[in-house]
C-alpha cells in the first residue's frame, strides 16, 4: 500500500497510525452519554503554542489514530457490531417509535447538536444516517440540511481504466482530504471484490449505482436488465455492506420524449441505460413499477435510497427544463412510499445550472420532495471549464449549499475528460470542501464561524504554525509560503507578498 | 524572453506570432464603422471542421497576431495616436457632449453592442473606458455592468521577490490567458523601470496604488508622505501612461476606530498607510483634502479613478461592518466630485465576505456610489483556504458578478502566502475567467451563452478537437483526456470516465 506511514507526529504515542495526522492537529474522542460506549472521533488543533484549541469534525476513522490496531487486509473493527440496539433497522423507524438509536448520539456528539434533534430530523425524513447493519465498519454520519453540509466523493474503475487496490488507496485518500461519504461506481472488471475491499475497510458510508453491476451481469446488453437480475444484485450489495443506492426510479418511459430536445440529451450513466430499456421493451421502467419491492428489501438492511436524477441536465442549456422537473416531481411520489416503509432517503440533483437557475432548483426540491434531503454533483454553473469543472461546480455547490443542499458530490479536474487519479481527488474533494464550508459559514453554523475565526485570528497575530494548521491542506500552504521567503532572518511578520514595509496588519498593529 | 515561439500555426501566415494562438482559432478584425481604421481584435474558434466558427473576445493585442512587427524593447505599436479625436479627454466628457470617440466604437465592436449605446453608459458613469492619452499602445475596452465581466490580474514584484523583466513577463502571460487589465504593484527596486516596460508593452489597461511609489520616495517612512510628494508621483505616472489609479481618498480619519474593533484590522496597504498618516499627523486624510486636485491632474491625461476601500474586510467576521460601508459612504460622495470633473469613475470592493453578505455589499454599493462600476477583489468567501484562496474568491466573484460587479480582481493560490509566479497567475486568471463567465451567463449575456452552448454542442458530438479549442485552457483539457485515453483504437465515441460502454450521451443516442 501506498498510504504515507507517519512515524512520529505530535500526538505522543509511540504507535505510528497508517495516515498522518494533520500538523497540529491530533486525534481525539467524546465519549456517549446515553450510550458511553461511543467513542466520537474528533480533530483538535492545538492554538497559540498551546494556549488554546479548536475541534473539527473528522472522517477519518481508525486510520488517524496511533492506538488502532490497523490492517487493511482483515478490514476496520466492526465498531457498530458492539452497539446496544445498532442492529435494529431502519433508523428512520427508530426515530419515530421515539427511539434514540447509538447512531443518532454519534451523530449529535460530531455536529453539537442533541439527541433528541437528530432523532427528530431523522423521523421527519429532513436527514438520513447512511448506515447498512452489515457496514458495522462505518461511523454514523447525517445527512440533511440542519447539519454540516457533507461532501461525497466518487471513485471507481471503468473498462478501460484501474484496479481494486488502486481503487481502495482512492477511497483511504478521499477520507484523507475531508470526504464525508464514498461512491464506488465501478463499471469495469472485479465490481465485487472492488466494493468488498472498499466497504471493509471504509468508517464513511459507502453508496453504489446497483444497475452498473446489474448491466455487467447481462453482459452491458440493456435490453437484458430485468427485475430479478437487479433484485439479486440488490441484495449482493445490501449484503455486503453497501449503505446508500442510487436508483433511478423516476425516469418513466413518457419522461424520455422531453430528453430529446436538449443540447445533451440525457448524461447520467444509470439515466441513460434505463431510458433505453423502457424504449426497447415500450414498458414503463422496472424500477418504478417494482418500487415498493425494493423498499422492502432496502428495510430489511437500513440502506438508504438515493433517488437519481437520470435526467438531469447535463449542459446549461438544458437545465431547469421540462425533463429534468418532470423527474423531480416522480421523485417526489417515490420519496413518500419510500417513508411509507421507514426508508431512509435522499434526493439526487443536476448537474450543470447557470447561477440564476440554481435558487428555483432548491425551492422545487424542497417543495416536491417534502424536504428529503438534496444531494447535488455541483451544479456547474458554465459548460467550457474542461480540465477545472471542479472549481465550476465548487461554485455552484457552494451556492445550492448555502441554499439547503446536504451533500455536495464532487467533480474532479478531470470532469468531462477521463478518470480521476488520486492527485484529481484530492483536489477535487478540497475544492467541494471549501464549498461546503461556505455554505456552512452562510448559514450562520457555529463551528464553521469558530473555524474560520481562529484563522483570522492567527493570520492578524502572524501565528504562522497556526494558519498552516487551520488550513483545509496544511501542507501546500506551508509548502507555498516557505519555499518563497528568505531564510536570511527576515521578520516573520511578513510574506512575500507585501514584504516586510508593506504589510497592512503590521502596519494597523503600529497604529493601535 | 521567455515568451513561447509557435513558429506553426492554424492561421497560415508565413511568419510567426510572439505568442500562440489558442489551438483552432485564428485572429481576425472587425473594421469600424464609424472610423474605418478602427481594427477590432477578435479570437475566431473554427468548429465542426471548419463548418462553421464561434467569435470571442480577445485581449492578447499584437502578439498573437502572426502579421505584427513585434518587438519587446521598443514597445507595441501605439495604436491610438492615429485615431481621429481619440487624444481628447476625457471619455467622459465626450461622451457627455454626445460624442462618440473611436474609444467608444472599438469598445461597442468588441462587445456587440452600438456605439451610442457605449457612449451613454460612459455619460451617465455606469461604465468607464481607461484610456490615458499616453498609452496609445491599448486597445480601449469597458468596464460597467451591462458590459461583459472584466477580472483584472495584480502583477508587481516587492522588497523580497522579482526583476523587471519577469514582471513583464507576467504581465504578457496574464493578456495570453484573458486578464482584462493588469494593475503593477510594485513596491521593491526599479519601480518606474518595471512600470515603462510594462506600460509599453501592454495591450490592456494598466492601472497603480500611486501611494506605494510615493512611500518609496520618502524611504518607506509613512510620516513623511505628503501632497507635494503624492502630486509629483501623480504627475510621474500620468505622464508615462498609467490608465486607472487606486486611490484611497475615502479612508478617513474618523473611520480608523471602528476597524479596531475587528478580527483582522486594516489589510489594504494602501488604506494601512493613510490610516497610519492621519493618526501621526492627526490631520484628515491628505487624498481626502485633495480629491479636487486629483480630478483636475487626472482629467488632463482621462485617467480614471479607482476608489480604493482602504477598510475592506480581511476576515470574513469583519464583513460589512461599519468601518466598511462608512468608508463606502465617503467613496459614493467622491464619485459626484469626480463626476463634476468628468473624471472616470470605479469603485473598489471587498476582500473577504461570507456568500450571506455578498449581496448587501452590491446594493449598498449601486445605492451609495450611484451606478458607478464595482470591482472586486474576489471576495473570498471563507478564510481558511490558504493554498486555494484563488478559488474561495472565484466563488464570490462569481457570485458579486451575476449580481452587477464590472471588474473582479484575481486572487492567486499564493494569496496569504507569498508572491505568485507564472503559473499560479495563469490559475488565478482562468478561475475568475471562469466566475466572470459564469456571471456572464447567469446575466444572459448572449456571447456567454453562444459560447456555451457551442461546448454542449460539441461534448454531445463527441467532437473532442471542439471541445479542447473552446475550453477556457485547451492544452491541458487535451492533455488530460490524452494522457489516459488508449492508443488501440478504442472508438473515439467516450472518454475514460465511463469507457465506451458506459457512455451516456452515446447510449443516448442511440436511442433516438
Amino acid at each position: 500500500m501506498s498510504l504515507e506511514s507517519c512515524p512520529k507526529h505530535k500526538n505522543d504515542s509511540a504507535k505510528p497510525s497508517l495516515m498522518p495526522v494533520f500538523e497540529g492537529s491530533r486525534k481525539v474522542y467524546k465519549p456517549g452519554v446515553i450510550f458511553p460506549e461511543l467513542r466520537v472521533p474528533v480533530r483538535e488543533i492545538s492554538l497559540d503554542s498551546g494556549q488554546r484549541s479548536l475541534q473539527l469534525y473528522d472522517v477519518t476513522g481508525a486510520y488517524t489514530d496511533p492506538a488502532a490496531n490497523l490492517d487493511l487486509r482483515a478490514g476496520l473493527p466492526p465498531l457498530r457490531r458492539s452497539w446496544a440496539g445498532g442492529c435494529k433497522p431502519t433508523q428512520m423507524t427508530q426515530a419515530l417509535a421515539g427511539v434514540i438509536s447509538p447512531e443518532m448520539e454519534f451523530v449529535a456528539l460530531r455536529e453539537g447538536l442533541t439527541p433528541d434533534f437528530v432523532r427528530k430530523e431523522v423521523a421527519e425524513g429532513r436527514a438520513i444516517i447512511p448506515a447498512n447493519i452489515n457496514h458495522p465498519e462505518c461511523e454514523p454520519m447525517a445527512i440533511g440540511r440542519n447539519f454540516l453540509v457533507k461532501i461525497n466523493s466518487n471513485i471507481g474503475n471503468s473498462a478501460l481504466s484501474s484496479s481494486v487496490e488502486e481503487e481502495l488507496e482512492k477511497m483511504l485518500w478521499s477520507i484523507r482530504w475531508g470526504g464525508d461519504t464514498v461512491m464506488d461506481l465501478s463499471t469495469g472488471k472485479n465490481i465485487h471484490a472492488t466494493r468488498e475491499r472498499i466497504i471493509r475497510n471504509c468508517p464513511v458510508p459507502v453508496g453504489t449505482v446497483p444497475i452498473y453491476q446489474a448491466l455487467e451481469k447481462v453482459g452491458g446488453r440493456v435490453e437484458d436488465l430485468s427485475w430479478p437480475v437487479y433484485r439479486d444484485t440488490l441484495i449482493e450489495q445490501c449484503e455486503q455492506g453497501v449503505d446508500y443506492f442510487t436508483v433511478h426510479a423516476g425516469l418513466l418511459k413518457a419522461l424520455v420524449p422531453a430528453a430529446r430536445k436538449r443540447k445533451t440529451g440525457i448524461v447520467s450513466r444509470g439515466g441513460s441505460i434505463l431510458a433505453k430499456w423502457t424504449q426497447i421493451h415500450n414498458q414503463e421502467n422496472f424500477l418504478y413499477t417494482n418500487f415498493e419491492k425494493i423498499c422492502e428489501l432496502l428495510k430489511e438492511y437500513d440502506v438508504a435510497f438515493s433517488l437519481g436524477d437520470g435526467l438531469r441536465p447535463g449542459s446549461t442549456f438544458d437545465a431547469n427544463d421540462e425533463a429534468q422537473f418532470g423527474e423531480l416531481k416522480v421523485l417526489g411520489e417515490l420519496t413518500k412510499t419510500a417513508w411509507k416503509h421507514g426508508v431512509q432517503i435522499m434526493i439526487e440533483g443536476p448537474g450543470h445550472v447557470p447561477l440564476n437557475k440554481i435558487k428555483e432548483n432548491m425551492d422545487r426540491q424542497l417543495e416536491l420532495c417534502h424536504n428529503a434531503p438534496f444531494y447535488t454533483l455541483g451544479p456547474l454553473v458554465i459548460d467550457v471549464g474542461a480540465g477545472r469543472d471542479h472549481i465550476t461546480s465548487a461554485i455552484g455547490a457552494a451556492m445550492i449549499g448555502w441554499l439547503g443542499t446536504a451533500m455536495l458530490c464532487y467533480v474532479t479536474p478531470k470532469e468531462h475528460l477521463s478518470l480521476p487519479n488520486k492527485d484529481d481527488v484530492k483536489e477535487g474533494i478540497i475544492v467541494h470542501k471549501m464549498a461546503a464550508l461556505a455554505a456552512d459559514l452562510a448559514k450562520g453554523h457555529p463551528m464553521a464561524i469558530a473555524w474560520n475565526n481562529a484563522m483570522s485570528e492567527a493570520r492578524y497575530a502572524f501565528r504562522w504554525e497556526d494558519q498552516y494548521a487551520l488550513s483545509l491542506d496544511p501542507q501546500t500552504a506551508r509548502r507555498y509560503r516557505e519555499e518563497s521567503f528568505p531564510k536570511d532572518g527576515t521578520s516573520n511578520r511578513c510574506c512575500t507578498m507585501c514584504g516586510p514595509d508593506f504589510c497592512a496588519m503590521k502596519i494597523t498593529q503600529e497604529i493601535k
